[in-house]
């Protein structure tokens, strides 16, 4: 699968281990740095943490480091132009905020007093995303020390947010306003994981989502059951109706028009999803759910990869404290979110949703619906070259290994960039399920943190050909 | 269609109106005092108002009177037996707590300050039960002067509970514990109201009730959907897919087994309550609501009435806080509740509702189902002997003009007396819609009371030789 010479390999390898102490002692440092974005009280670290890994950035080589401000917390802007003429250009991105995290929470250590037992570093952030940010640093350093180049073989620009923990509210607003200082030929999302230790993955995609919330309106007031219940209509049964009609008995959403557009799994994909040692129990655990259900037709993980969704995130409606209360209720809600897969266009959904509603809604209700924000899907062909210049160097740090292909089920700010900058999304990342993000007692795998550091440095001098 | 004397009516009436001012004056002053059950601050209130109605009652003849404790607030029994040998007993039911009431609520004159407009008495209580359990001191009195006895043709018993208005909490405990001491060939409710002014009518049942909760038990925490919705069930889904399941498209209950011993409605019933001049936008606007809906082949006043429903009071789960959360939610509830008519019995609407969610909760998903207390529904056949006398009487008072019969679609403690004193329970009260029940500007039409008044003078007269 790869092609890069062993000579490359042995130098990327050699430069690699000669810094890694470095490298880890570093990463240790911005660690011990609680940017925590969800949280006020730690807005300066967030900011600390900016100029933290500007500076280092700096020290790597970066000719161009920029903390961009934003109406939240800044985002780390850095370039390095390639000298090689008509070099392309490719943007990293991850962030530097992370996720709350307290001892108590079960940590066995201080979650920022990162602390390195048997090769595993744990820490919040250690993998997500610190970590794989991080490996950015060495890994352009190594890129240039195999190469014998004083520039990357690429344009290399990173962009690391500051708000991606607090769902990336600026992030949007910032990729257009900066859309021209961020132009790339590619786009390298660090910020995602493999399948584990035994089966390196790269990741194709990642599932849009489009959200509503739908209030009915019935009587004026909340009424009594007694006097009126059963000859008028109840707007908290007419939601329920609602959520209860969007699928058929094969979960299908019916919606019309719903699944206008959407890229089917090809043969040849859905072969590659079943190669893949699902353990249906494991998952279950990590899901911490109690039996599959989903869309007739399709296994699980098709189901969260590949399908598009109709969720109910939320109900409420009439009395809901201890006890019973006798009403027919005035009003009710829902909160629904729909993920998308390639080919779906938010808009269309929302149009779709908004008039399957108006035609359900009984008479003598009145409902509103309102939509979020939506983020598109976003995936890459398995036959896209700079997908493949992906595969060709993780293969080649992971010692020629097979690079098998996974998708996000969830939704993220690289579709911001992937319409923005109308560039193709490629994810590259080393984090493994048991890394436990968002959780007690986070970690990163060494050894795995390297074999990103060793990917990125074959990956420049491959996309420099590939991509074009 | 009354068969009561000239004489009588005359003597009646003559006494009621050389009494009348009196009786105001008196019913003024019990107003006068804010028996609020349901606030605290109230408490000694409530209690004020049951030691001034047992007063009342001695000074009305009452033999024997007595203010019960109970562990809330306290009811007042009084009984006077008649010294007819094998003389009918019946029991009357009211209550002599009332709904919280402030000037700022949109009350035009102070609502504990009783005010007389044009024959209108407007204060909280006026209607709500307090002019309804006023009229029957006016009423033996005139009995007894219009027939020149000493004692009534009944032995007549009151029980006037002070915590109706916050559930009757203690009530059914109360009725069991006395049952001896209430024992009685009839019962009389009066604490309903009739069709209109230009409508008398007697209330011939009222709907029981029986509640549960459903909670469902999906991920053991919240869950991401992106990373597993659309693979396993959502607990908030399978609520609403429970409470759309409730019932088909005619809107008839789906239970197996709910509509078990229903009594039906005859034709003639049917008929009857056909000739009721029921003005539905009239009606749609009391109940505050925008249409009409309900069990196909049935009308609004025969589905308020005389249909069991299953009505949704309440639903929660997942986020309901502003905006939107992208979870798979760990848990939701349904608070249901279920109205049910004659022939339906609670214990076993309970064991078909369980059986049939249980039925329906899918794989994956745990379910808890409690029950509340039920209410028994209760109805008199309308060629019952104590209904003819009520029927009777009322007539009489209303100058002969014809009875119609309504039903109320609530639930009430009268089923209790029905159950603990296994006697039939008629229903006899004055009060018109426009008396504003538990709203601001409460009110009482003096004509009608009085009307409430001669009614009981003939009714005591009547039950004596109708019942046995």
């Amino acid at each position: 699968m790869s092609d890069t010479p062993d000579s490359a390999v042995h130098a990327v390898r050699t430069y690699v281990q000669q810094h890694r102490a470095a490298f880890v002692d570093d990463l240790v440092e911005w660690l011990r740095i609680p940017s925590v974005s969800a949280q006020p009280e730690h807005a300066p670290d967030v900011r600390r943490s900016a100029r933290w890994l500007a500076d280092k950035l700096t020290e790597t080589g970066f000719p161009v480091v920029e903390v961009w401000p934003t109406d939240g917390a800044p985002a780390v802007f850095a370039e390095w132009p390639s000298d090689t003429p008509g070099a392309p250009t490719v943007l990293v991105y991850g962030h530097h905020d992370v996720q709350p995290a307290a001892r108590e929470d079960g940590w066995d250590t201080d979650p920022f007093e990162p602390t390195l037992v048997g090769g595993r570093l744990y820490a919040r952030g250690a993998a997500d995303d610190k970590g794989q940010v991080f490996f950015h640093t060495l890994g352009v350093r190594a890129h240039l020390a195999a190469t014998g180049r004083t520039t990357p073989a690429v344009t290399l620009k990173l962009l690391i947010e500051g708000e991606e923990e607090s769902g990336s509210p600026h992030f949007r607003a910032l990729v257009e306003e900066r859309a021209e200082r961020l132009a790339a030929d590619a786009v390298i999302v660090s910020d995602t994981g493999m399948w584990s230790e035994d089966t390196p993955t790269v990741c194709t995609g990642m599932r849009g989502v489009a959200d509503c919330e739908i209030t009915l309106h019935g009587p004026d007031q909340d009424i009594h059951s007694g006097s009126f219940g059963g000859a008028v209509p109840n707007p908290a049964t007419a939601a329920a109706r609602l959520v209860a009609a969007l699928h058929d008995a094969d979960e299908h959403v019916t919606i019309p028009g719903f699944y206008d557009g959407v890229t089917e799994l090809t043969d040849a994909e859905r072969e590659l999803i079943a190669e893949l040692p699902f353990d249906e129990e494991q998952w279950l655990r990590t899901a911490r759910s109690h039996a599959t259900a989903g869309e007739a037709g399709f296994s699980t993980l098709e189901r969260v990869w590949a399908r598009p969704t109709a969720e109910l995130n939320g109900i409420g409606g009439g009395y809901q404290g201890p006890g019973g209360k006798t009403i027919v209720p005035a009003s009710a809600h829902v909160k629904l979110s729909f993920r998308l897969v390639a080919g779906q266009d938010p808009a269309h959904i929302e149009k779709a949703v908004a008039a399957w509603v108006e035609d359900r809604v009984p008479a003598g209700i009145r409902h509103e619906i309102t939509f979020g924000a939506p983020t598109r899907p976003c995936l890459t062909p398995l036959d896209h070259p700079a997908l493949r210049s992906v595969v060709r160097a993780m293969s080649t740090a992971f010692d020629g290994r097979k690079i098998r292909f996974t998708r996000e089920g969830g939704s993220g700010p690289a579709a911001d960039l992937q319409d923005v900058l109308a560039a193709p999304v490629l994810f590259l990342g080393i984090s493994v399920p048991s890394d436990g993000w968002h959780s007690p007692n986070e970690k990163v795998e060494l050894d795995l943190l390297l074999k990103g550091v060793e990917t990125t440095a074959h990956l420049w001098s491959d996309l420099a050909t590939a991509v074009r």
